[in-house]
């Protein structure tokens, strides 16, 4: 069975007027770091390249489309690929996407140690809102600049690991993982950008935000007998708190490391997959305890129907 | 909306030798203290009126069925349900249903506050095996002694709430909490008998099997936001320890009340039920943010299907 370090590369704040090039610059620092530390595939977060831009309400689709990438890798991103290929890194991070047929996709792709491209994701989950809402302290429009993703939940055989990837929202629904689960995932990666205050419950929080956001890739990680891997972009983004907090999750459940700070900062755990094989075996073994004749509702119905 | 004090009969070992009348003594007590404590609705765990008999290998379906309830109440638990309407208590407790057509079943029922059964739910996730499996240290028959439950994860209306019930295992699996979801729950009742010792990794200690329990009830209360009460049956029975670590969960995976012993125990929280209402209308509104088209697998697969 495969061995991998894998890393984390929390990513502190990105300005609204930093540049993608100097936010690569970052990214490759934090890849220096890792292969100092011997991380054979590195997680950045959500939407690297650039600030949460979701959090502005803008009309002018000029505007919007100046936060998204039109092609990957392109001109900013090159030195990042190269190098990770040199250092034999296979790595993941996300990044706004417009397809040549105009579409927007919350989207992230996954190396090969080679520098290929060998997966790519768009976000199922979308969280917040598509018009201005002047209930809520900040604004959180990630369904008014993307569309859901289309391409489900898929895995890909990299680097000897049945992976899969998610993007922040996804975390909290059990059917991300469930699905990459029936698919024998190993390893799931996901960045997040998940602002410190809930914009409709002032008062909720940092401590009970972290605990959510951990008790989710905990819980999903354990039931599936997955390595998952939750990486942030942490800090204040022009005056927005993002939280930290991320985790490498072994399939127990357990923290195997976790980010300490709200900047910058590199986490790494060596993985033994072979550690996936006794819940996937035993109490998690999908093909003898799933009962699918009483999970319907699960597919046939989006919201809820309560009873009489 | 509504508000129910809800309390949890921990209850400790049941010996083989231990009288269904000798039991119901107990749970009447732990009614007459959850009585003093203003507590509306009880929780008893699973089995709750024997020893936990599916860790002993029978082949003589006579001596199988002695552990089953032919009627529900019987000529035992009467004084219980007599008892509970005359305090004004709903409780709901687990034991092994013998149909009769001959099924057998490992199910639970919940009455109203006048002692009225309103719901009846049988196990749906059976672990553990069929025949004697020497390679473990103990057996764990519920394969063999049960057929899955056949009801599927319906919920009720009761006493102003809308309440599900599931049994031990079931709450390992996101499915669980997930069905009652999409039917509006807001307080799943869990009664369970978990092993302190897993019979398949000797070595993988009480602290573990406690924190993976906790986990699952955490999650799923969080992530359907609802109240969630897991209940044990715990203590040393015939040599065999089960766990304690029965806790009542709020709606945002909170633990409001957790049993500190192996004993019979009664812990209890004054749960609002308006608590449900932000995460079901924002973060977990699953109307606005489920995207089933993408969850095929959960209800069209069974086991596991790898990628080529």
């Amino acid at each position: 069975m495969t061995k991998l370090v894998i890393g984390g590369a929390q990513m502190g704040a990105i300005q609204k007027a930093d540049s993608r090039e100097a936010v690569v610059a970052r990214m490759i620092d934090l890849l220096e770091q890792a292969a100092a530390k011997g991380v054979e595939m590195l997680v950045y977060p959500e939407l690297a390249l650039t600030t949460f831009f979701p959090r502005w309400y803008m009309e002018d689709q000029a505007e919007v489309d100046q936060w998204f990438e039109r092609e990957m890798p392109n001109g900013a991103t090159q030195p990042l690929f190269d190098r990770a290929r040199d250092l034999g890194i296979a790595i993941t991070f996300g990044y706004a996407e417009l397809t040549p047929e105009g579409r927007h996709f919350n989207t992230s792709i996954v190396t090969d140690r080679k520098g290929e491209i060998v997966g790519k994701y768009r976000k199922v989950h979308l969280p917040g809102h598509v018009e201005y809402d002047p209930e809520r302290s900040h604004q959180h429009l990630e369904k008014r600049y993307f569309e859901p993703g289309d391409l489900g939940f898929n895995v890909w055989r990299n680097e000897g690991v049945i992976m899969g990837m998610a993007i922040c929202n996804d975390r909290r629904w059990p059917e991300t993982y469930r699905v990459m689960g029936l698919q024998g995932v190993e390893l799931i990666t996901l960045g997040y950008n998940t602002p410190s205050v809930n914009s409709q419950m002032g008062d909720e929080g940092l401590a009970k935000r972290l605990f959510h956001s951990k008790l989710s890739l905990q819980a999903g990680a354990y039931q599936n007998a997955t390595f998952v891997a939750g990486i942030a972009k942490a800090g204040v983004e022009d005056g927005h708190p993002l939280m930290g907090g991320s985790v490498i999750v072994d399939p127990n459940g357990f923290i195997l490391a976790e980010a300490s700070s709200e900047e910058d900062e590199l986490i790494f755990a060596p993985c033994d997959f072979a550690d996936c094989a006794f819940g996937k075996s035993t109490i998690f073994d999908f093909a003898r305890h799933r009962r699918i004749e009483h999970y319907g509702r699960i597919t046939s119905q989006t919201g809820v129907i309560e009873p009489a």
